[in-house]
C-alpha cells in the first residue's frame, strides 16, 4: 500500500506515457489534472490485489475517445464522481475500490483522480499491461468477466449507463459510437466487478511498474545517462530502432486516430528504415527499405514504445511529426495476451494484419510486464 | 377505467394506425402481439389521468426506429420487462404505471403490452396526440419535463439506461445513433415521472380516441357505410384529398423512412395532383400540378392521415406503392402543439420546411384531439 505523490504522478505519468505505446491519451493532461487534485487537499490509496476482499466492489475507471481529440477539449473535473455515481445508482451498492482499465497513457492518471475524489482505493494492476484502442481488449473481458453494467458521462453532463452488454465487443461497439456523438472523449466507469474477479484476471502491479519506468528516465535524466538503457533494465526490452520521422500518414476515423509512420535510421541504424502502422497505439513495426515493409520486428501485444531522443519523453500518436528525433523500445507484453483465445482479441490480425505472425519477444521472468 | 379485450386491440390498432399519419410502426404487428399476450392469460387496465397519484413512478414505454425495419426484425417478446426492470434498478423504486409516449401506430400497442406483462396500469393518454419521428416533440418534453432516465433495449439483450440527458434533443441524438446501432429498432421504457407531470403535460384520453376511431372505420365497413364520414366525425377532421399513388420517393437515412409521394386525384378530386413530404410520419400536404406544389392544404403538427380506399385501413409511409388508392384526411392537433414554443420544436420548420406557415385547422371543442 502506497499514497500517490506529486513525484509519483510525474514518474507515473512518464511510464504510463511509455507503456501508452503511442496511445492511451496524453499522460501529460492527464498528470497536470492530478496533481492539482492532490494540491486541493485530496489524497489517493494504492492497493496491491491480495488486499482486495473477494466480494469487494470494483469497477475501472478510464478515458475513451480519440487522443488527437482528448489534448484539446478538456474535462470539467467532475466526471468521476458523476460516472461512478450513476454506477453506483444502478448496482445499488457502493464501490470500494477503483481499477485501472489501462495502464498506458492518461488512462493511468484516470483512476488516481477519481480515487483521489471519490476517497477509494485504487488496485495496483490493469487489464492490459499497456494501452490498448479497443475496450474488449482486456485480460479481464477475454477471460470472460462480464463487460456490464458500465456508466459513461460528457464533460456536458450527460451519462449513460451500459446495464447488461451481450458481447464486449457489443460494448465497444454502442460506447464508441455513443463516444463519437459526445464529441469524442467520454469517462467510464464499470464494469462493476467483484475483487475475486479482478484478482483472478488482472495484470498486477502495473503502476508501480509505471512509476519505475517513469523514476528510471526521470533519474537516468538528472544524470544525464543514457535513458534507454535505464526503460529497458525495468521492462525487459529491447532497443528496435532509432532514427528521425520522415513521414506521417494520420487520420481521425470513427473516433480513433489512425495510421503509419515512417522512421529513417541513425546512429547505429543508419541505412535503414522502419514503418509503424497504429491506431492510437502503434501496432507492427517493419524494418525495411523506404518504400517496402520488409521484416516485422515487433507487433501487438507486444508494446512498440517510441521516446523522443533528446529528453526520454514517451511520444503519442498524435504528437508525430516530420523531424522527430526518435529511440523505438519493444517491451514484452503481459503472458496474460500470448495465450491463443487472447491472440484472437489482440493479436496482429484483430487490428487488419492477418499477414503478420506474432513472435513474442523473450521475457525475462521477475522483469517488466508480468 | 377500463380492461383492453381482443376487439380493443384491433380498434385501437386502426385507430391508432389513422392517428400515426404514415409513422409509429406499423400497429397490425403489435396488435398481433398484443392479442397473443391476452390470450395468454394477462390483462392490461386503462386508467385515467385523474386516477394518478401525484407521486406515482410514471414511465412511458414506446419503440424508437425505422418502420421499414420494424415490419421484418421482430421483437423477442421480454423486451418490456428487460427495459423496466433497467430503469426500476437505476432509480431505485417500482414503476406504478405506464404511459404513452405516442398513441400512433405500434407505439399504441407498445405501453399496453408492457402493462399486461408486468402488470401495471396504463394512462389513457399521450405525449403527442399522434405520431411524430422525433423524441423531443413530446408535449412532456417541450413543457420543461425531463427526459431521463430513461432506459432502452433491443431484442438481442443489450441494455443501456440514459441516467442523465442535458437536453430532449440530447436524448433524441444519442437515443438516435444507439437504435442505429441496435439494427433500427429499440424499446424505450422512460422518463421515470410523477403522476404530477403526466398529468399537466399529457394529451389526454387518446386511447379512448384511438379506440373510438378503430370502432368508428370497423363499423361502418360492417355496415358497408363510408368511413371517411365515421372518421371525420370522430376526429373533427376533414378530408383533403382522394386519388392514386403515382410516384414515391422514399429512402432510410440514419434510422429514418424519408422521402415524398404524388398523388393523383380522383372521384371529386380528377384533373387535381397532391404531393406529400414524410419523414416516418406525413409532414406537409401540397395541392398543385403533377410537377409543383402550389398550395399547403396540412401540415405539421396538424395531422395527415391516409387510408386505403376500398377497406379504410390506415397506410404507414413504408407500405405506400405505386397504385394505391387512398383517401387523405386533415386532423386538427392537440392545442398543447398549437403553441409558438411547441411550433418551434413540431412546425413544419422543425421539419426542414421553414416556407411552410402552419394554418391550424378549425376546431370543434368536445371532438377529437383536446
Amino acid at each position: 500500500m502506497w499514497n500517490v505523490t506529486e513525484a509519483d504522478v510525474d514518474a507515473i505519468a512518464m511510464g504510463a506515457g511509455i507503456l501508452g505505446t503511442g496511445g492511451g491519451g496524453n499522460p501529460y493532461l492527464g498528470g497536470l489534472r492530478m496533481k492539482q487534485v492532490l494540491r486541493q487537499g485530496h489524497n489517493v490509496q494504492i492497493i496491491q490485489l491480495e488486499e482486495l476482499a473477494d466480494d469487494a466492489a470494483v469497477c475501472e475507471v478510464g478515458w475513451m475517445g480519440a487522443p488527437t481529440v482528448g489534448v484539446e477539449k478538456l474535462p470539467n473535473g467532475l466526471e468521476s464522481q458523476h460516472v461512478i455515481a450513476a454506477l453506483e445508482a444502478y448496482i445499488g451498492k457502493t464501490i470500494d475500490a477503483i481499477g485501472c482499465a489501462e495502464v498506458g497513457g492518461s488512462n493511468s492518471m484516470a483512476p488516481l483522480e477519481a480515487g483521489a475524489v471519490t476517497g477509494k482505493p485504487v488496485i495496483d494492476g490493469d487489464a492490459m499491461g499497456r494501452a490498448f484502442p479497443e475496450m474488449q481488449m482486456s485480460t479481464l473481458f477475454i477471460n470472460g468477466v462480464d463487460c456490464s453494467p458500465s456508466a459513461m458521462v460528457d464533460e456536458k453532463g450527460n451519462c449513460i449507463v451500459f446495464g447488461t452488454m451481450i458481447t464486449a465487443h457489443a460494448f465497444e461497439k454502442f460506447a464508441r459510437d455513443l463516444c463519437v456523438q459526445m464529441g469524442c472523449t467520454s469517462l467510464i466507469a464499470g464494469p462493476a466487478m467483484s475483487g475475486a474477479e479482478v484478482k483472478a484476471h488482472s495484470v498486477p502491479r502495473t503502476l508501480t511498474l509505471a512509476r519505475d519506468i517513469g523514476n528510471a528516465v526521470l533519474n537516468a535524466r538528472a544524470r544525464k545517462s543514457p535513458f534507454v538503457d535505464a526503460v529497458l533494465k525495468v521492462t525487459g526490452g529491447k532497443e528496435i530502432f532509432a532514427g528521425k520521422l520522415i513521414d506521417v500518414q494520420r487520420r481521425t476515423v470513427a473516433g480513433f486516430a489512425r495510421g503509419s509512420m515512417l522512421v529513417e535510421g541513425l546512429g547505429d541504424f543508419r541505412g535503414e528504415f522502419m514503418h509503424i502502422a497504429f491506431q492510437n497505439e502503434n501496432l507492427v513495426a517493419w524494418k525495411g527499405d523506404r518504400d517496402t515493409r520488409d521484416e516485422v520486428v515487433a507487433s501487438v501485444p507486444d508494446l512498440i514504445c517510441m521516446m523522443e531522443s533528446d529528453t526520454g519523453e514517451p511520444i503519442t500518436t498524435e504528437q508525430l511529426r516530420y523531424g522527430l528525433r526518435v529511440n523505438i523500445l519493444a517491451i514484452p507484453c503481459t503472458d496474460k495476451f500470448r495465450t491463443e483465445p487472447a491472440l484472437k482479441v489482440v493479436g496482429p490480425a484483430a487490428f487488419g494484419y492477418p499477414e503478420v505472425v506474432f513472435q513474442p519477444l523473450p521475457k525475462t521472468p521477475g522483469q517488466g510486464i508480468e
